[in-house]
């Protein structure tokens, strides 16, 4: 097994951005802020969308100029296409994610154009991206199911995450965007994936509504896999879906990983006191078992 | 992997005994038929423990003469001596269970004597049930931490449960306690214990304290075990104490099982609605995902 785990933070981006009412600039500023002193060294800090589709992203720019720079930490940035790279790079971001879809259904849902057209949007960002030295992050979703076309076939996934990797990215984030996935399917799939994108350049991202992510990270790391995606208190999922949820809590993760003598570099404590905080601001209960069981829940 | 595994519910008695308030006798009794009902074929049913430490559990006998019997299910019930097996017996009961710990100080502290001692008080109750043909179980708890000790030493575990399945327990159910254990020291552990007891004979049982009870039972089926103690809603724990949780959800547990084409004979949603039940008598929320996202939560 690993001896070292890499965590991208996704609660103030994935996380935040399902959350109905607006946090302050102010306020995700220090959030991400805490998680940077928990030792988190890649906090994805927002996406780089139209404030029509996306009002809690509204701000991203400001929240750009607001951080600090750390020696060693990255803030990854979401971008659709061009224009929303060009904004992230002029407010100073310095690596970006695009993100695609394994399933053409989901794909068209949501973000309103086919597998093939996502490709041929994001084209020029991976071509701008080369030509200003800015590092690209690949996501796919629903690697483990669509809720629209119920399961998705391995290879499927192998080939959006292939071709975003020939494309460029250095690494690609499968994501189990509805939480469907179960152990044993997910080792399937990465070795699927991994005949096209070396485990080395892969992350799993997990979301936890039917209780499954901490054992399919576990299963992804059986696979070689030692990136993964967390947003700190489980937050995500939509507010107004019963039962949706969230990405595994960075602090579930945090605890497992130093159950097995895996380094993170992350302090559970003041993870723990940064998920109190936010969950504080958003009058949100945690989802962390973790948070909960530390008598630290919000 | 496994292709089948058998499930040990526990929501009736380790469940129920953590709730303040007390059951109706026939609450209990329609929601032990909906469990059986759901297809599980081996349910706790009560404790025949002192009403003056356990008070929800008074109506032990009550409750074992007013279950069907039913083909193929068995409704085994903790005895802590040879009072409680006889109290057990005399009401029907015709599978029992023992309990020690790992750990002397849990062993003082929960049931007020060494482990040496409590082997010394369940000697009787494994003799009079070898002579009236009741197969016992054995739990023992605390074995991947202590809340006064800590870390347990693996080899304490194999001890006691080897003591046990020497004493005549048909299997050993080797019990999380308060959920601070991570997957790879679950495989150490049963690792350390199989080399007394064969995986045939053990069963594993998870607290989900710290959301990883589910990762747990998954390392452990790695480890070839292939019986989990759960509890419907993950129905457990103290509600008096912040973050207490109680076993892995029995829903979310199925879920994985069902997803690994491993076969339980439980029918996901009986099983949900069973604890839909509960929860509604208890005005309790559940704590299993799989039930949330359902929207079947109470």
């Amino acid at each position: 097994m690993a001896e070292k785990v890499r965590i991208v933070e996704v609660g103030a981006r994935d996380g935040l951005q399902n959350e109905p009412q607006i946090v302050p600039t102010e306020t995700k500023l220090q959030f991400i802020e805490q998680l940077a002193d928990a030792g988190l060294k890649t906090i994805e800090a927002a996406a780089f969308v139209s404030p029509k589709w996306v009002p809690q992203m509204a701000d991203h720019a400001e929240v750009m100029r607001g951080l600090q720079q750390r020696e060693g930490v990255n803030y990854p940035v979401l971008v659709p296409n061009l224009r929303g790279f060009e904004a992230a790079v002029g407010a100073g971001a310095t690596e970006v994610a695009v993100f695609a879809a394994a399933s053409e259904t989901f794909s068209q849902k949501n973000i309103n154009c086919s597998i093939e057209e996502s490709f041929a949007r994001f084209a020029p960002v991976l071509e701008a991206a080369r030509a200003a030295r800015v590092r690209v992050r690949g996501y796919v979703s629903c690697v483990l199911g669509c809720p629209y076309e119920g399961a998705v076939d391995p290879a499927r996934v192998a080939d959006v995450a292939g071709r975003l990797y020939d494309a460029g990215c250095y690494e690609i984030s499968l994501g189990d965007t509805i939480g469907v996935g179960t152990p044993n399917r997910t080792k399937t799939m990465i070795a699927t994936v991994v005949a096209r994108v070396s485990a080395d350049s892969l992350a799993g991202h997990f979301h936890d509504t039917y209780g499954q992510a901490l054992a399919n990270v576990y299963a992804a790391m059986e696979a070689n896999v030692r990136v993964f995606d967390a947003s700190v208190s489980g937050l995500g999922g939509c507010p107004y879906a019963p039962g949706a949820a969230g990405n595994v809590a960075t602090e579930d993760l945090v605890y497992m990983l130093n159950g097995m003598d895996v380094e993170t570099g992350v302090d559970l404590d003041r993870l723990i006191a940064a998920g109190a905080f936010i969950c504080g601001k958003l009058a949100r209960e945690t989802q962390s078992r973790v948070a909960r069981a530390r008598g630290k829940a919000c």
